[in-house]
């Protein structure tokens, strides 16, 4: 018999909605039970799907099945509490209501007409986060600035970058191309999506200057003008600098004062990346490490590294919103609409790369109301005295060495043994299942990080992983 | 008493969540009882939010009625059956179910290792699309290209358009800038995001071509052919062409095969856009219009707008993986890991233009499950069939016109009293709330655009909004 619809009906729905809200919480119920790094083989994921999709439907009982058996051996569990790795990308049970309502309205945020909610709780949910972390009044709507949502920060560096070259140029070289000889700077520690967004724009590798550091991993001033005058004297045009708010590798704060000083005598486009550290920013006491910042033109921190929000949610902000919109500005006459013709809304397909749009606000505004400002510090402050206390025990150990102080949740340290021994201590700890972190390179030595940021990690876990550690240097030394 | 924590447990997200699964499936049995676009004036939803953000958390219960009252007057319902605006952006239960579990994984799939099913699940999916869809052998992950999943088709006409850049520089424009006199040619129809792609990548506006179209808006390939000579007899270099299978303004097809043999006489990019109307491949009898495809280097469509799977989800395909991944190439020490330098894997930060991403294959691979091949195909044919019944009415009616012969599910028509009218009759027909549909123009007509492919969209749906125009263009003749 030929069936008249395939849909499944919303009574179905409410029926395996519930069993996948059920399936979430006894993950996180369970989460302890899984190696935190996918033990899974390359290939051996893939090698267990069938090879050709199925002609007719299944139902959702064997998908669900299959997640269990197939897809779950080859998780890298991001929401354990024992996950130091990298940054965190954590979430938070109120940003996953908040996301699965967007996904259930389905509604594409383009432009202002296609769902005027989408574009305005965005731009209030963004003025609240620049008063709740204390940014320039420049960088709210109700100025000359605003803020909009990006996939990720390396989104917004690009995005940065291109309205950095238009005004370089007079907006001209969105027409002719790039003509002029640009050159944009950063340090040597600062994320490689810098380096990506020179190469996407058409500025190239080696227009990008990477300063120095010192002794700490923040960018060194004095080199940065050195540079840019034999730039200058070259006849080059300095346009763009970008300053890291906790780097990648060891969280560095870069001299943002001094930084910005330097670009508004240079006529540069000065871009803040604080992709991870900026959520601490809602704890007035972290603020001093930003001092200068309302000399920055644009700011990006991710709400989906340590702000409980699930990936994808950067902010970025802008001091002067109209240099952004005479960037990325398109109207063919498909879009064309009253509200636009009439300049009192926003449409955020300007503000960026892309056309379409998903209702991002949705779960940065359940997370902000579900924790309120004091929850969230609450929760940012326990993270950083946890990096305190690991510091503390790294500090009072005769085999570990600090290799910087941490300015907030991220804990670079090594093993004394050296390089291999500290490679082989990571593999075997991460081998355990038990806990999860990475290593980076600093003055062309390993070192281990312990990024403490994920929603659930609390005092014990910490502190199991500390002894973990310990016992398995034991162990292979 | 201070508390020890502010997140939500299990318990109450079992709850909670449930509450939300309901009010989902409430919205979808109620949808009718919205104005389909929203009727909200500029302003009017920011204002009804608090200016300031809550200091001390909010219960679910107020947040959910919040939504109710100050977000839902201003949603635009894109999965109201009576969405015919722009093209659609659908979705469906199971896609929401695969994009719930991805949400409460929140897994960030940037490399194999940091979860490798995201990778093998995602490179699984796009070899069965591939092979649903009649794709060239050298599309599968199997062969020499692959698939990747992009956040929208402007990103993905970006990614080609850089990989194009690259392969036409020797790889070189990404260290030096860009040094040639790149040229690249679209049609006058083409998508307005290749002259955005233009513009961010560093080649410019002025060195896009837009070739004018034939009688049923696709492009003249011997003005290509012509253009791309006057470009080259003056020092330029054609690099990157672009073919629209479907237009946004009036669905054209352009010529795949000429094209693509001019692509590969001139050593240019072939590019193919199929943002909405690639999902109809998944029916062999529509697989002529893209006669010619194995002489593509990349193509892309959108499951978000026409497959039943929400936003954001476009698939891009190319036939050469090692040019992407030389052209979007870095690993940063704080990114190396075994695997990546085993080479058994595919690392797809490499692939575009972000580093972090989402686990965005669940929720497509839920879709064909759920669906199964059989069911995608009766439910792209039901909506074919609906536009052509559309068509019929149009050819029967004395007061409208036929445009154009819609290929796919997109009928552009007009009133025959002229463009003044014709805004005035879309603008009230919007103004009802019981339908909502836009505009575009071609040939300096107004021409109104029937767009036919919401996932509940059926015959009384369509049926009632013929009645609805034809009685509001009365009332208003």
């Amino acid at each position: 018999m030929k069936k008249s619809s395939y849909h499944m009906t919303t009574e179905q729905f409410r029926t395996e909605g519930k069993k996948v809200i059920d399936w979430i919480a006894d993950y996180y119920e369970n989460i302890d039970k899984y190696p935190v790094l996918s033990q899974a083989k390359p290939g051996e994921i893939k090698a267990a799907l069938p090879e050709n999709p199925p002609q007719t439907g299944e139902s959702m009982e064997v998908m669900m099945c299959d997640l269990d058996e197939k897809i779950m051996p080859g998780i890298t569990h991001w929401q354990s509490p024992n996950f130091y790795a990298f940054f965190p990308s954590n979430t938070s049970f109120p940003s996953i209501l908040g996301d699965l309502i967007s996904s259930g309205l389905g509604v594409q945020g383009m432009i202002w007409a296609t769902s005027p909610a989408a574009t305005e709780l965005e731009t209030r949910v963004l003025d609240w986060l620049a008063d709740m972390m204390g940014m320039p009044e420049k960088f709210k709507s109700t100025s000359t600035g605003g803020g909009v949502l990006q996939d990720t920060a390396s989104t917004s560096a690009l995005t940065a970058m291109i309205a950095a070259r238009e005004r370089a140029t007079n907006f001209q070289s969105n027409k002719t191309g790039i003509q002029q000889k640009l050159v944009a700077y950063i340090s040597t520690q600062t994320h490689s999506s810098l380096e990506k967004a020179a190469k996407i724009c058409g500025i190239g590798s080696e227009n990008l200057r990477m300063i120095v550091v010192d002794e700490k991993f923040a960018m060194r001033t004095d080199l940065l003008k050195e540079q840019i005058q034999k730039d200058k004297a070259a006849g080059l045009t300095p346009f763009f600098i970008c300053a890291a708010l906790g780097t990648t590798s060891s969280n560095a704060v870069d001299p943002v004062r001094k930084i910005g000083e330097i670009a508004r005598k240079e006529n540069c486009w000065f871009h803040i990346d604080a992709a991870m550290s900026g959520t601490a920013m809602v704890c007035p006491e972290f603020r001093h490490f930003q001092d200068g910042v309302e000399l920055a033109d644009s700011y990006c921190f991710n709400p989906h590294k340590w702000m409980f929000t699930n990936f994808d949610c950067d902010v970025f902000w802008v001091g002067n919103r109209e240099e952004l919109i005479n960037t990325f500005s398109i109207l063919p006459e498909y879009l064309r609409n009253q509200a636009t013709e009439s300049g009192q809304v926003f449409d955020y397909r300007d503000w960026h790369v892309q056309l379409g749009r998903r209702f991002r606000s949705l779960k940065l505004w359940f997370v902000i109301r579900h924790y309120g400002v004091e929850g969230l510090q609450f929760h940012i402050r326990n993270h950083v005295k946890l990096a305190q206390n690991f510091t503390q025990w790294i500090n009072e150990s005769d085999d570990f060495e600090l290799f910087v102080e941490p300015p907030f949740n991220l804990v670079c340290f090594r093993h004394k043994a050296g390089d291999d021994f500290n490679m082989k201590l990571m593999n075997a700890v991460n081998a355990t299942g038990k806990a999860y972190f990475t290593h980076t390179k600093l003055n062309g030595q390993v070192v281990l990080r312990m990024s403490i940021g994920q929603t659930n990690t609390e005092e014990n876990h910490v502190r199991d992983t500390w002894d973990l550690i310990r016992e398995i240097a034991r162990e292979i030394s």
